[in-house]
């Protein structure tokens, strides 16, 4: 009986979790279609949901110390709502990175065109490919999927630094593009925290199901 | 008697936090130091440090997880292990962000000198101030430090704009200095971004003390 009791209580959070990963997965494409299409209206409505993520990371938060002193659970119910006291971190401050993209738009719109960077579409869709992963190894408890994630983030730092370096020969030929070309380069490293984040929740799904701890494993 | 053992136990993960505290807090004060001097052998030797800190990390993690599953704690030692797993987490990226400054320092090793800025000795002194401020808060369980570390954040961010900008006048007057202040200005985002782990320390440190959540607030 109470086995069930907490059932149900650990199935709420995981609800609760995967709302916050669904509203933050929104922002994320949001922030990215802003970008995309310079579209600073776009930018200020994604930059609204802020406080609502806010809010759910203290509910969600409060909602595992609630559970941790209500049911004293052991093994996996631990592993899983001190899992779920993590993830809820790395979303809410992959949120704050929507937003940081966002800012970054603003400040985008009203200068100059930068030629089309060649590597920034392919991170934008890697990143959406790693936060849709992530969050898809938590849901179906995958951790295949969460490993494949994690073996990706190689690849993000090699996008990064392709952007960034392609950035700085175009600043140095055409030093007018410099103050738009900044914004674009902050941008890479909002899109590859965003990717360390997801890289974070698939190391936790992995010691979620198999209790072993990848974090900080080559 | 079964309070003095958590006591205990409580005890000794306070004094590994603090540990970790205290090499993190080092390495941040060796990458400051590398940069200052331009110094790609402390910047390397700071780099090495870093296994140590995820090590502890992983340690202090699985020391909580064993504290929650054998003693299952009520009120405010549920909230000090709890609190005790997030700082564990901000202090382990405040030790990767002294990395990420380190790994500027040997960008900038071979690259002409820009101009000494104006902001970035400041950033540098408010950055070691926040660190070390909520590390005692921490340690003395002191809610009004805290508080007022909180309260420095806008500042910091005030710099890091006003170093931005100094550096992207100096990119467009010199282009020839793009590829030394590309760095600089990562430095000035790696440091507010170790100011809010310390920022976010000094919230943990407010409800561990008062019970009250000020994250996310005004």
């Amino acid at each position: 009986m109470n086995e069930r009791i907490i059932d149900k209580a650990l199935n709420d959070l995981k609800i609760e979790i995967l709302r916050m990963g669904s509203i933050v997965e929104k922002v994320i494409g949001q922030s990215m279609q802003a970008l995309k299409d310079r579209n600073p209206d776009l930018a200020r409505t994604t930059i609204d949901f802020d406080p609502t993520i806010n809010a759910l990371e203290i509910r969600i938060y409060e909602q595992c110390i609630q559970l941790l002193a209500r049911y004293q659970p052991e093994a996996g119910d631990l592993r899983f709502i001190t899992m779920a006291m993590l993830i809820n971190n790395d979303l809410e401050r992959m949120g704050d990175l929507a937003v940081n993209i966002c800012e970054r738009v603003l400040e985008l719109a009203d200068k100059p065109l930068v030629k089309p960077l060649i590597d920034l579409p392919a991170l934008t869709e890697l990143t959406r490919w790693m936060v849709t992963s992530s969050l898809h190894a938590y849901t179906q408890q995958d951790p295949v999927l969460a490993r494949s994630v994690r073996t990706r983030d190689d690849e993000v730092d090699r996008l990064r630094d392709a952007i960034q370096n392609e950035l700085v020969r175009i600043m140095q030929a055409k030093p007018d593009t410099i103050d738009h070309a900044i914004p674009l380069l902050l941008v890479a490293r909002h899109l590859e925290r965003i990717c360390d984040h997801a890289t974070n929740i698939a190391e936790d799904v992995v010691y979620l199901v198999e209790a072993s701890m990848v974090r900080h494993q080559p």
